[in-house]
């Protein structure tokens, strides 16, 4: 007897759930005993666990969710110990690259609360510490993202990968493109600039497939099905769906950073214009904007200080030039390959609509 | 047949080359690898893996060598590929630990050469890129150090480690020990001014058990052991080798980072205390001097614009309180206690005779 749709997406619903609390629990238990360690170390040190602590506690936790899918997908049994520690293992590394983005971007915020560099600079103050407060902030959060990252690969490491190296190897993989994206991110940042306004969109593109797409969705998918020992080309469509997947959400996340609600996504307006991010809508405004909004643009975007009325003035350049409503329509293609995709993939139905649930609730998100 | 001591030196002078070069030759291959990676994603991120290039071909390699001589001594075979990953993955963690520092500690040269936040703050300089030079030069050394330890991660996986846990839990503590000492230490800096000044020698020594001794020797030797199968026992008797000997060799970098001779060093003089470390000698210097002299040290340390004069009045501070006697008189405790342990430990004669080179060196360098 087939389920009817309700019940397929009640059963779904269940796994989502019951996913997700393995998945908070492993993380409690684990940073428990951390918590322990650290404690016969010094109580003073007990911050740098509290602070990964509230951070893992958030988020959406998508890139554990397509893990459990990629895995569900392959074959792999929906009460697998092993798939929980995969996920926790994502969730810890997601939490150490935010950290030192943070630092990075210099943001103060993440998810309505202090950033950690921000917490510890706070403390500092607070104590009356000797020194610079901002200083000692990104020094702890340097130590605390370190200490995160570590912790990532040890719980990973408690995946029982068999004698299977594939899990293995897109872990490593995604751990390497995601810093050389990151890289040319920052580096876009300062050559952008001085590079030929045609090729901005180009170049916005590559940094958005390795920074995010690849990171966040292609790799997280085909983690779990390797770790069911899915066949190659099994693994090929899952990337097939779930690149352009997430390049469309990382272009979704690119409008809502200038155009977003900052009371749904946590973050001040303006904030991507003040950090003088490159995006794929900011290269298309450069292409398609009027030569003064152009040098308005190249002028003013990274500039900290910029006012309200300057913010207001970028975002109205981006609507008038067309390029909103391009990234909208790129969106659009990009998702339509995406689930095209995922309609020729050899798994079952009910993974398939989680997986197309997910998908659908990536990139028409509002926070 | 007895080996003379001449021959049993150059066995063990024989297997310290082949290690290293072992060593060497793996980083060399592995770094090769992940080159034509980065190259794959863009030219431009190649800089990244230069710069970790740069950073492990030089150095000690202490930590490897502390490993191998665990390994041996606990009946590992002398050309195991195993063993040299291990040690190419403590090199690896040595490498991003330094990039991460020299960004905490303001650091501008490494090794005699600029640490790699320079580098990036340099290249940027030179090619007029826009906006800050040397927050670019933070923010690319911060994902060089990610990538470095991410990298450090991927090659300990490669280490054959059977079934037995312990190599791996050795691995995670000391990863997560050295970044709680860290923290410590920058906390001591901003901290310590206002606590109580005659604790000031327990605290320092605190830190450089969990940042120095227990990192950078006891868990190598340790880890080595647990990799060859050793029992608790032995693995024991090398904590209570090791452990002094690391505090002695911390020590002995204490007194270096003041009064070692720059061009042997690679360190500008007065660099430490220009950070403000505050190290078991700076709490003997505040413990012992006259009122006068413990607050101009409390006044002065870590204040980057500190004068070559001011430099040399708290080097003759040091002496003349004879903190500088005390930390020596500490350092030849600590040897003592290490080799004495040393001598009671279970294993052959030519692993022991490796390992008290090894340490003797360690504690009397001059650079």
């Amino acid at each position: 007897m087939n389920a009817t749709p309700e019940q397929t997406d009640a059963a779904i619903a269940g796994e989502n759930e019951a996913y997700i609390a393995g998945v908070a629990a492993q993380l409690n238990d684990f940073l428990a005993e951390k918590h322990q360690l650290l404690a016969e170390i010094s109580p003073a040190t007990l911050v740098l666990i509290d602070s990964i602590k509230t951070l893992v506690t958030g988020g959406k936790r998508m890139r554990a969710l397509l893990c459990y899918w990629g895995w569900r997908g392959a074959g792999g049994a929906a009460d697998s110990t092993s798939i929980i520690a995969a996920g926790a293992a994502l969730e810890l590394f997601q939490a150490a690259a935010l950290i030192h983005d943070d630092i990075i971007d210099r943001s103060d915020t993440r998810r309505g609360g202090p950033s950690v560099h921000k917490q510890f600079s706070t403390l500092h103050a607070d104590q009356g510490w000797a020194l610079d407060a901002e200083r000692f902030g990104h020094a702890a959060a340097i130590l605390t993202g370190d200490l995160c990252l570590s912790l990532s690969e040890e719980m990973f490491a408690r995946v029982d990968q068999g004698s299977n190296p594939r899990a293995r190897a897109v872990f490593n993989l995604m751990r390497t493109e995601v810093m050389a994206g990151q890289y040319l991110d920052i580096l876009e940042e300062v050559a952008g600039p001085s590079k030929p306004h045609n090729t901005a969109v180009a170049r916005a593109s590559a940094i958005i497939r390795f920074k995010s797409a690849k990171y966040s969705s292609e790799h997280p998918l085909v983690l779990g099905g390797a770790l069911a020992g899915a066949q190659e080309s099994l693994l090929a469509g899952y990337s097939a769906f779930a690149l352009p997947l997430g390049e469309a959400f990382q272009l979704r996340d690119d409008v809502l950073g200038v155009f977003g609600d900052p009371v749904q996504t946590g973050k001040p307006a303006g904030d991507d214009l003040r950090e003088g991010k490159r995006t794929v809508l900011v290269g298309l405004t450069i292409d398609a904007a009027a030569e003064a909004e152009k040098e308005f643009v190249d002028k003013n975007l990274g500039r900290q200080d910029l006012t309200d009325a300057e913010v207001a003035r970028l975002c109205a350049i981006m609507v008038e030039s067309g390029a909103l409503a391009s990234t909208e329509a790129m969106i659009a293609d990009l998702s339509e390959t995406a689930f095209a995709a995922l309609d020729t993939l050899p798994i079952e139905d009910f993974v398939s609509v989680a997986l197309s649930a997910l998908g659908r609730g990536a990139v028409s998100r509002t926070s």
